[in-house]
């Protein structure tokens, strides 16, 4: 059976995007693909009006489309973990390939649907779960397949890029560059997820389980949101030579693996420091290629109908052939079944404070004395003359390298003075190159 | 026949670099690709003492390899259209795949290899021909597949980078950075080659092959070398908001395509104005994606290496499974195969022009009617006060979008005028997105 007849479920704005590409670039695509690359079924719970089906109906029974014996691959972009995961399982079991931009369905089940896709024969892709158009998951999994990966790191979600971005260059808080996400439809009603790092968390662990080649592990990211910086946060960062970003890191750390998703202090002369609104960017350290760096939109529908594209036509390639298709899953045997996670108190990172500390003589000697007795060596201190009526002066401290612990029970004690007001703003200062 | 058996020739830079990953990375490398990969022949005209080969011994006679019947994959390092030609040939002759890092090679003769290989039934992968380790040739084929690209504009010659990086960053002359770049290795002994841009028109010209559909044209590319260009032009640019580059453009033009390698001015707050000294990077604008960057080492052993192998465990995902691979070539049907290429006469951009003009009254009145009579509309204008002693100052313009024809004219008028000493440098400006 060659050539490609798609089964799409889900016609939000990657779905109607992707039938609008993928009817512009019919000529392309199939030159690419080296077969036919046609739309068979098509199932949404609801229809969309933008979208041109050429007379194709819109089925409202989705689980229809993994059982229709006309479709050989389905694409999923019904979001979600519910639907989605009952119908790439049917897919799966019916001996169909499976396409899908479902990050949380990937990082949470992608383990067993992975195995699922092995013993039917079949793939299961996702480029679109990650970094939106930018081709990362191939990079990882295919182009860089000679390298031991080091580390990443990565702006690896649009809304909080776009708050961040907004913040320091407009100089403006954060409720109010969120609210202004959220009308701009950058930002969800509910924007947690976004905001305190859980969709970057979703695709820093993907990411991460194929560089390391180890099993997926959602749980194993820390994650830290955006909202206790302050606009002055960003400008001191930026008098001391750095921009702030969020921040996902994956990297090797003496035999385990730390993840995790933070605000951080980049130096600004590094090019992910340059990467502004919603734009991503992956940076990516291994052993033999060095240092290289991956940009482009990370969300949007077309972007986002790219990756799910390149997915097709790799299957497709195979497919025309009558051959099964070698792309999809984690792109390895597992090296690394058993790494341990890094728990967050022995991660090791320099770091930023910012304190507001009373105007008076002493302050700075206490302020010195804890740090000197928990073994934390102080890089670089601005102190700001106080403003007319104040009592306070806002102090901010770059410290060396530190443990997560130790660090933690500094900022304890600092704040335990009485001459520290309201808690300290503390954001990690990562160093790296490119 | 499973797994891949290597036959490796030519053990210079790259070639060593190859050994030494292999050995060192073998545990990774075995697992992406799903089979043993093993080295099985090696041929080289020199043997290499910093290479460890454990006790493999090296053969002299290059084409004993590709006529080895336990070789299945044969890996071509030789360089050069000579030998490197005869034994990519005799190997796909013998029916053995073909990963390659020799863009000579692709740019002249990839037509003809490619239809070898697909008449023969195996594949010609060349990763690493452009862009050293960054796996651009896998995201123009595959990640962007389901894109029509319009332009691609890169980076891609690691000398001429690092030359243009030390003028400006250090102030110096051309000919006194490029004696540096000869004594630490990032120049040959004839730079030509590299400084003419014929080195970046072979990578451009593959790239734009892939990117567009159409059969590899190298005659097609227009080149301009950078060793025109003075320290003052960097200053003066940047005092516009450029900086200047040597880039390699390829972009889709009423239905034609536009190929040239020229020194340019590219807006400062873009990405690739901050890719400096030795390393590549390649923008790529298309049609759904947008806008995206991919950037790393561009040349160098392990870089290059790390791209020999990624084309290796592609080949070998496939061999171990006994099917033939899908990937390698061109990637696609031939989607315009008759496209004509842009005449540089032809060709549109604004233009940077500096001149010396004797400081006197009516000059800039003379030049001014120059520019009206050709229709050349001027953006912006930069006149420095004469230098003490000195009757001729400096004069900086940028143009609005000229045709290339029209611009010639009327830099020949200009230096007909009695009031011009000298010949008037000029560098096209790139108007980049990203």
């Amino acid at each position: 059976m060659s050539g490609v007849r798609l089964g799409l479920c889900g016609l939000g704005t990657v779905g109607s995007s992707l039938v609008n590409v993928l009817q512009r670039n019919a000529a392309v695509i199939a030159a690419r693909a080296g077969c036919e690359v046609s739309l068979t079924h098509v199932a949404s719970r609801r229809t969309n009006p933008a979208c041109d089906l050429g007379g194709l109906p819109v089925n409202h029974d989705i689980l229809a489309v993994p059982r229709d014996p006309n479709v050989n691959l389905v694409i999923e972009l019904v979001g979600g973990t519910d639907i989605a995961l009952e119908l790439v399982r049917e897919a799966l079991a019916n001996g169909k390939h499976v396409v899908t931009a479902n990050k949380a369905l990937i990082a949470e089940y992608g383990n067993e649907l992975f195995a699922e896709a092995e013993a039917a024969g079949v793939s299961i892709a996702y480029e679109a779960a990650v970094g939106g158009g930018i081709p990362i998951i191939k990079t990882l999994r295919e182009g860089l397949s000679g390298n031991r990966i080091q580390r990443l790191a990565g702006i690896i979600n649009g809304t909080t890029n776009f708050v961040l971005s907004a913040m320091w260059e407009q100089r403006r808080e954060f409720a109010e560059v969120l609210r202004e996400a959220q009308q701009l439809g950058y930002a969800e009603a509910d924007p947690s997820f976004d905001i305190e790092g859980v969709d970057a968390a979703h695709k820093l662990s993907i990411m991460a389980a194929i560089a390391f080649g180890m099993p997926l592990q959602i749980d194993g990211v820390y994650t830290e949101g955006i909202c206790t910086i302050a606009p002055q946060d960003l400008a001191y960062a930026s008098e001391l030579g750095y921009r702030v970003k969020h921040l996902a890191v994956a990297q090797r750390s003496n035999g385990a693996v730390e993840m995790r998703v933070t605000p951080a202090l980049i130096p600004q002369d590094c090019l992910l420091a340059s990467v502004n609104g919603v734009k991503n960017a992956v940076l990516v350290e291994a052993d033999a290629v060095g240092t290289s760096l991956y940009y482009g939109d990370g969300a949007g529908g077309e972007p986002t109908a790219s990756a799910v594209l390149a997915d097709v036509v790799d299957l497709a390639r195979a497919l025309g052939r009558a051959q099964r298709p070698v792309s999809g899953g984690l792109g390895y045997t597992f090296i690394n079944r058993n790494l341990p996670m890094l728990p967050v108190e022995d991660m090791q990172a320099a770091y930023y404070l910012r304190m507001s500390a009373a105007d008076q003589p002493g302050v700075m000697s206490a302020i010195a004395s804890i740090f000197s007795a928990a073994g934390i060596s102080i890089e670089a201190l601005l102190q700001k003359p106080p403003e007319v009526g104040q009592t306070q002066v806002p102090v901010t401290i770059l410290t060396d390298t530190v443990r997560e612990a130790d660090l933690r029970a500094a900022v304890t004690s600092l704040e335990a003075l009485p001459s520290i007001a309201g808690s300290i703003t503390r954001i990690r200062v990562e160093s790296l190159d490119g």
